[in-house]
Formats: structure tokens, sequence, C-alpha cells
């Protein structure tokens, strides 16, 4: 298959194509690394993106920026981040995506579980995931040609406990290498409209 | 208690208005009727209700459009209309209400099944509806003194079947009254961080 990784140098992305480039030809997009450049909250960027790339098979997307303060310092302008970014980053890249896909191909995008699990700062990572979450699950049923979509839901990554794990005690954090065979099971599987929740213990 | 009820003379909102009318007094908003004229798109227009109304025990919305369109034909334009409106409509009436609701006080917003039940044309109200619904259960969190948040979660109406029932064959209706306890339950118990998902039968 001809995969195509946004964010493919990140933690989890790194972690995707170690795992999917034993079997696969791997693409790499993102905005400062990668075999193609993408701003993925522009249109014009994702669609030159996909003229570059031509026909392909598979589409990962582990990038999405959103803002992380406290509710009372939260206005719509830092809302706008994770929404602009995040969550219509990533449903561009699946609406305009639908042009260029194979048929049969599959959609895989990445949420959290900050919409499950309440932490402080995190107002805008909770609603963005829930975005993503319940957008999969409804666009899944509408996807022509047998294009599947599914998302992953990872808790906080084993790689990312020094920078972040202040604010995740109590969390069991998991490696990237196991969130990784949770894009496998999308992209190489058979199944759609998923929330692939990963290293949820309790 | 003094309850603002945003979208009160709606389905939902009007079966709020009778049921809690009869312990608490209600003021009404909307954009064309109401006690108070109120577009929830816009900052200005929230602040200036706000600043009308006063001082405040409850805020309840029941209001907030998206757009409904087959997957293959929605646009980041068209998801905008549900982001501007049910999403960051709900979310600002919080950010800012925040400044003039009483020590204790309580914020009702309003999501609905289609973050649950995948249906077609409905990618729009699902983004939105998950988004709320993450966004209430982390806000409550951090709301500070003592304020509490909720969400209901309603499926179709009974008054609603004629109107939109094809779309939703195989769906137990609820009537609008059964609805508004959710809100009252909301609004006059002490739960926090809650989604109220009233009518989901399977």
């Amino acid at each position: 298959m001809k995969i195509l990784v946004i964010g493919g140098t990140g933690t989890i992305g790194q972690a995707v194509v170690h795992e999917l480039s034993q079997r696969h030809t791997i693409i790499t997009a993102g905005r400062e690394h990668g075999d193609v450049r993408l701003d993925m909250t522009n249109k014009s960027s994702i669609e030159a993106m996909y003229k570059s790339v031509g026909k392909f098979d598979a589409l990962i997307v582990t990038a999405g920026q959103v803002h992380f303060a406290p509710l009372t310092d939260m206005t719509d302008e830092l809302y706008e981040i994770g929404l602009k970014n995040k969550l219509m980053g990533q449903v561009n890249l699946v609406l305009i995506g639908m042009k260029y896909i194979n048929d049969g191909g599959s959609f895989t995008l990445t949420s959290g579980i900050l919409s499950q699990e309440p932490l402080r700062l995190a107002s805008s990572a909770a609603m963005v995931n829930g975005a993503v979450d319940s957008f999969v699950k409804t666009a899944a049923v509408e996807m022509p040609r047998g294009i599947r979509i599914n998302v992953v839901s990872p808790t906080i990554l084993a790689e990312s406990v020094q920078k972040y794990g202040d604010a995740f005690q109590g969390f069991l954090p998991v490696p990237a290498a196991h969130v990784a065979l949770a894009y496998s099971k999308s992209v190489e599987g058979a199944q759609t409209g998923q929330i692939y929740r990963v290293g949820y213990t309790s």
C-alpha cells in the first residue's frame, strides 16, 4: 500500500512509520519535516500536497495542535486554535483527500483520552477530541467507494511522561509502539467508524 | 432561582420553561422571541444580554444550529455554521456568563444523540454534539465558586417526528416534557460534569 502519514516525524508518527514501513510505502508530510511540506490549516496547502503525492491507499494523521490553559483564561480565539488545527485540519484532510484516495482506501485520524478523562487546562483538547471521535463515527456511514475511516485515541505516551507526566498522575503511560498498532489495525484491517482507545486503564 | 433560558420558545425550551416556571423566575432570550434579544454567535450580543439581565442563578441553552448535508457535499464553511453557532455559541455563553452568574450557579447546555448514533447527513451535528459533551465534562473540573455545568443530550423529540422522523427510523421518540426533566435535574440538583442522555434506548 501507498500510505501518507501527516506528522510522521512526531513521537506517534515515527512509531507509525516504523511499524508500517516494514510492509508498505510511506510518504510523510509535515510543517517543517517530511517528504512533503504541509500546513494542515490551509486548504490550498492540503490540495497541493495531494496533487504532488497522487493516488494513495491510506492517510494517517498524527498531527494537530490545541491550546492548553485554565478555563477562566480561555477565549474563543484560543479555542479557535484547536478547531482550525486538530479538528478542521484533520476534517479537511479527509474531505479533500476523498478526491485522491483509491477505492477501498482508509483514513485514520488521531484524537486522545482527554475527551473522556477531564484534566485541568484541557477544555480545548477535550472539545476537539470529542468532536473528532463523533465526526469519524458518523462520517464512516457516508464514505463512498468502500473507503473506511477510524480514529486512534491514545492515553499519555511513555515517551511524553517527562514533558507532560505531572498533569497525568495516575494514568498508565503507553509506549508509542503500542499506539502504532492501532493505526496498523485501522489501515490493514477491515473495520470502519471505530474509535481505538489505546491504553485506557480505568 | 432566577433562570435564564436561551431558546425558550423552541420545542425543548418551551417544555423547560413550563417545567421550571412553576418554581422559579424565568427570563427567556432568543434571536426573534423572548424577553431579551440575543445573537449567540456574537460576543457583544451575549455581553449585552448578561448586562441587561444582571446576576442570575442558572443558564440553560436550548438553542444552536448545525448544517445537515451529505458528507461529500460538506465543506469547512458548512461545518463552520455548527462550530460558530451550537458549539462556540454555547461555549461563549458559558465563558462570558461566568462573570455574571451567582456563586453555586449552574450552566446547562444541549447536545444530542447524533454524537453517539451515526446518521446520514449528520456529520456536523455529530462533531458539534461530541465537542459540547467533552467540553462540559472537562469544564466542570475547573469551574470556580461552586458553579456547576452539565449537558442534556436528547434523542429525537416526539414533537419533531413529523418533521424529522424519516431520518430517525428505529429511534423511540421522547416527549419534550421528559427531556425538560433533565434540565430540572441539572439546575435543581447537585451534579456537575454530567451528560444526561435522555431517551437513549439501545
